[in-house]
């Protein structure tokens, strides 16, 4: 049995979608148990339809919600009944539970995660690693997103080697295609911190680093997973989401302006509708938080029912795979024993 | 009169769209000259039908290229009768020529641009300010875009000056709403450099600091200008031109799949295709590279004519409006005097 703890609270459409969604993926998966937290009135109702799924089911009462407006570090301090931190302290304290899902606070889950679930032996920080469609018909994953904005040459390897073993591991890709992130794809371009990074990446058992990428190539398939940064990460994918979703906007103000255009978007309907869901990013799951010592997924806050089933599919694959100890297995590998203690 | 120096070689379409382009500018403006700077013998019958421009017409033969595979500080050092140096070396030598638009190598041009003609007095280092459209129809610049990798806190906001000048005098936006590029909008969000960065463009005169912006925010016109360093603003730009492209050409492979799609897609070829242009970054002009003591502006090394045409506009404009004045005025009043002496 995988078990999996649904934060109930914090998005746009909590509890619905939270509750709606954990359900949805147990339904899919007969060894699935769901611990759902969150304010227990509001969710109990949406479980009622459960039927057979309710011996699988354990409620736990959270109500209070952490919102962005809360600093992190105040919000695991006061906040102790909220459903976030209930959750995560279920995930250090019970053994039994696997995985986390939430759409609740990106920076709070972040500082929670990694004081109190711990991370894996070796890593330096925990990073995010949200998966986009290509437009070749695969995915791509970029780590970091935007867990950590100042970071070392060193940490550019971990997060190399926890986005391949997610890779392989969760979506089946073999000897992931590694790039780093940079301003030309020449071995010398860049920063300071690329410039060390590269001979690093170079070197690194474990993974398959193909050199420097531009960011234009992000969303061509030439790479699986590219590494940066959660700065230039945060750059990257909002960029690409915007310019995505600003297109698709100007493209229907566009059509709405004449009914010859609009008879000849209805000749096309099914196909920019599938056009519309491809570049959806809620279709690819929710944004992974690589190196804790459990698994945690992090769904957008603006997360449909669907989006949350979504991810629970992640982090059952996730657990199913032994993902974190395959990661610290390999991230072993590229440390020195010396230097292979936790440090902050 | 504005005398203009085209470097003829280096870009995909060199020599013709370079010098057709320049022709083209010049019918457009009746006190514009200009210096065609390359192979003679291949610009020479280029010019063959320039009529009554031909009094403002100057050749300079340079027939050596500088390529990207050239390291710029040994092209500047060996290629002496590139016409890349010949054409800043005009620059720096003969107070008659205001500007320079060259399609060919960036690192090369950026260095021989600050070495050679120098930097305007008190500005650390030169930028590159590329202007994208907006959904709302206006633009947005973004400064820097590549020029600086590494920097300070006291660059960002010299960004923020240049660029609110450039937009001002060849744009017309009156007091440009200037934003620094961060991962979220809150006050104290980002890494060091954008935490540093924050207080002091808030308390810079002669910009509009309007806060923090996110990048999915950059093509919706609630900004004028972007600020940030130029790996960032290198990966901004890039994903935004790469996810524009991508999309594009998946909705053109998604048509041809179907009779009734391009059926579909004739009705609304006219709009399809004005969609197309309104993305082409080509339609609005060349990356000025901000900061020297004279007028650079760098094409798109895909510079068609017409691109290499609204690239001598805007050198133009910037020329006419005396813009680089102004920015010497505006560093001033926020560079102490003891400090304003030139450093690398």
């Amino acid at each position: 049995m995988i078990k999996i703890a649904v934060d109930c609270l914090g998005g746009d459409h909590s509890p619905d979608a939270n509750a709606l969604g954990g359900l949805a993926a147990m339904r899919r998966h007969d060894d699935l148990a769901v611990v759902f937290v969150g304010d227990e009135s509001a969710i109990t109702p949406l479980l009622s339809d459960a039927g057979a799924l309710a011996s699988r089911i354990e409620v736990i009462h959270a109500p209070e919600m952490i919102t962005g407006e809360d600093k992190p570090t105040d919000a695991i301090r006061h906040k102790k009944d909220s459903s976030m931190i209930r959750a995560i302290n279920l995930l250090r304290e019970d053994e039994t539970v696997d995985a986390l899902v939430s759409t609740g606070a990106t920076g709070a889950l972040v500082a929670a995660s990694t004081l109190r679930i711990g991370r894996i032996r070796g890593i330096r920080r925990p990073a995010f690693c949200p998966i986009l469609p290509t437009m070749s018909g695969g995915i791509v994953g970029v780590c970091d997103s935007g867990a950590n904005v100042d970071i070392t040459p060193e940490q550019l390897v971990q997060f190399a080697v926890m986005g391949s073993r997610y890779l392989e591991s969760a979506f089946g890709i073999d000897s992931p295609r590694v790039a780093m992130l940079n301003i030309g794809t020449e071995t010398e371009k860049g920063d300071k911190l690329r410039k060390e990074a590269f001979p690093l990446l170079s070197g690194a058992p474990g993974i398959n680093f193909v050199g420097n990428m531009e960011s234009r190539d992000l969303l061509t398939g030439k790479y699986d997973l590219v590494v940066c940064d959660g700065f230039a990460g945060n750059v990257l994918i909002k960029t690409t989401e915007g310019t995505a979703l600003e297109m698709l906007k100007k493209l229907k103000s566009e059509i709405n302006k004449s009914a010859r255009y609009k008879l000849g978007a209805l000749m096309m309907k099914d196909m920019l509708m599938g056009f519309k869901d491809f570049m959806d990013y809620q279709n690819y799951g929710g944004s992974v938080l690589l190196g804790c010592e459990k698994t945690v997924v992090k769904g957008h806050g603006a997360s449909s029912r669907e989006a949350v089933a979504v991810c629970m599919d992640q982090a059952y694959r996730m657990c199913r795979a032994k993902l974190n100890a395959r990661i610290a297995e390999s991230i072993a590998a590229i440390t020195p024993a010396e230097s292979a203690e936790q440090k902050i």
